[in-house]
């Protein structure tokens, strides 16, 4: 997507040199108002000085957000006390610029893990991120925040509510350290989101806790879930309807959108994994329950031989079988079929043969398929997205510090 | 190991064409007395025939052994009740050859998933095999048994108890789907230990669980735990002295080789490991029971980022320890420290800079070193050993089928 707007946000980003030279690593985006926010932060122990704050600036009741700054190629992680101060330094220099109360702002870091922040570079580039802010710049903040990713990853949905149209935008980062395991007021995935649907707080943040849990929870590339994982959520209210709540008409349609967006930019995420040529979807049925199916779609999107048998284009099903069954969860191995696509490759324990893996193999030589692995326990389902292991995945993080 | 000889026990190895031409495949170690045996069986849902059938014979009480066929190249997995029968007609074809009860014969597979075994080439084999049983053909069989393996794993030691000279010795292979989690009665990687001592059996069972738990259960090098994984131990009592059990002298020095062994063998796994170039001993401190500490040391030992970490020689701390606070175990990042070798990289959360890293990029140059991170918890440790990430991995996991 090559450009978006939502009433009443404006977006900049800058080169302040964080890591790189010349390249888009700092971003703002800033709402003409106000905005309802609701958040997520990764459940990991290790938690960067920007999910600690930014934790503590949700712990307040109504909280609300005129901006946020965004930077890559520095996570602010594993930084400490130093940490804290440079976070709180960044986001005073941002609300003095921009004439708002340093409450208002919020700060997210993605990159290197345990380096100080180079706050003299925020303070030197933050000048011109706030004079260039645009209705056209919020894509530049897109591009700014990207690390290992190879492509900007929007998504925009316009939905009427209430006689009034309102937009609904997302921007994400993340290629690797993925994993996400985020709560609330708890992915190195960053995600912004924003719309000018005026919104009531604590609806807000039980949608966005729910979309978040069938979204960014349900992806992995490496499995690693980051100390940075963040999703912010504004809502500013100048689409003019009246603030959505759980009886309002129209919060079935916004929550489904947003849980739309946030699905559409975690699949973006997988496509784009480290090294990724492939993106499978891993539905796992018949399953006791579905929290179980998850942990068995789970173990299966993780094992590096079933990721590794995806980069080969292999239809390699005792490999997924070997994976379920070290899940954790109880099951009768002789009651266990799979497919690939819709070509059943494997029932009741018993691989079907060369014919069925024949047209498996053919199906994984696109960039996307499914993988259904019905395990003959009970009712329960789920589905985790995740992508395959290649030479290249190896490559970019023997070379790259996280 | 070029050679190795325990009174009592002969070996020999084949060429059966089981999955490749002109490579041995199939061995076979004969006892001359029935051999007291100890055992213990992958705990995947997803068992091999041989594993089932492995379980349901040491079901029996004082069970004892005079032969185990063993094969590389078919993992007689996911193969349903014709499997079972398979399996069962290749031990009474053996027993048959060496004149002793189908009941005395256990035969252990290992290699592809999900394709029936060619039992004729067993039958063709197993004559020539029986006919070139040696003192001097064991260390044959630990060739047969080698799948991705690249060298040969043997251990030796000799003790001498109550008098008498005590030989043990093992072999084991296995270098991927290596992420062992076995019990009583219950690794792809296969341990064979003989030793010429007299034992009795529940002694030498519980030794053999104790000795599991700290040498192939404290490693992995994809953490896939195998359909197959199994560790026989023979017992054949020729060495003449009194049978060992827990108020026998001796018991200790006995299990302390047979823990050794095994430790032994475990750790040549992991440097053998599939595109392996590292083998690191990653050792948690400070947890808040030892069980914790494994935990920890089990996330980090499986983590792509960090294993790609170490294949690339970077002692990227904040891999490690992201990869430790998203284990499940609560610890304060604040007090966390971390060495390579015996060089600190990190103290109270933070790194220690440039130098001390320089130091741990040069240990990390080594093929073997060791990680230390003390959460600062507790009393609990563990250490989990594990191999780096690199691209041979992924191209030896593309292409073969395990």
């Amino acid at each position: 997507m090559n450009n978006f707007r939502i009433k009443g946000f404006r977006g900049a980003a800058v080169a302040a040199g964080i890591k790189y030279e010349g390249r888009l690593d700092l971003g703002l985006i800033a709402s003409d108002r106000p905005a309802v926010t609701a958040a997520v932060f990764t459940r990991n122990v290790v938690k960067a000085a920007p999910v600690l704050a930014g934790m503590k600036r949700m712990s307040r009741s109504d909280c609300t957000t005129s901006a946020i700054v965004a930077n890559s190629g520095n996570a602010n992680a594993c930084t400490g006390n130093a940490g804290m101060e440079d976070y709180y330094s960044v986001c005073s220099e941002a609300a003095r610029l921009l004439k708002v109360d340093a409450a208002q702002v919020a700060f997210s870091s993605t990159g290197v893990i345990g380096e100080p922040l180079p706050v003299d570079r925020f303070f030197s580039a933050l000048p011109d991120a706030v004079a260039n802010l645009s209705e056209d710049g919020l894509v530049d903040v897109a591009d700014a925040i990207l690390t290992t990713d190879t492509v900007r990853k929007v998504a925009v949905r316009q939905v009427e509510i209430d006689g009034c149209e309102v937009t609904l935008a997302g921007m994400a980062k993340g290629a690797g350290m993925i994993g996400p395991h985020m709560g609330p007021p708890q992915a190195t995935m960053l995600c912004f989101i924003m719309t000018d649907a005026a919104v009531q707080g604590r609806w807000w943040q039980d949608s966005l806790t729910a979309a978040t849990e069938m979204s960014f929870n349900r992806i992995l590339v490496d499995g690693d879930t980051s100390t940075n994982d963040t999703v912010y959520a504004l809502a500013n209210g100048m689409a003019g309807n009246v603030p959505i709540s759980d009886e309002t008409p129209g919060a079935d349609m916004l929550s489904q959108a947003l849980a739309d967006i946030m699905k559409d930019l975690a699949l973006q995420i997988v496509r784009d994994g480290e090294g990724a040529t492939k993106c499978v979807g891993i539905t796992v049925k018949g399953g006791p329950d579905d929290y179980a199916a998850e942990k068995v779609a789970r173990t299966v999107a993780e094992s590096p031989l079933v990721k590794t048998a995806f980069f080969g284009q292999d239809p390699n099903w005792g490999r997924v079988f070997a994976a379920a069954g070290r899940a954790g969860v109880d099951f009768d191995p002789d009651c266990v079929s799979l497919w690939i696509g819709d070509v059943q490759i494997a029932a009741k324990g018993r691989g079907l043969g060369p014919d069925s893996e024949g047209q498996a193999a053919k199906i994984m030589t696109g960039r996307e398929f499914s993988l259904t692995l019905d395990i003959g326990m009970g009712k329960g389902s789920a589905t985790v997205y995740t992508c395959d292991f290649s030479d290249e995945y190896v490559h970019i993080n023997a070379d790259y510090r996280t």
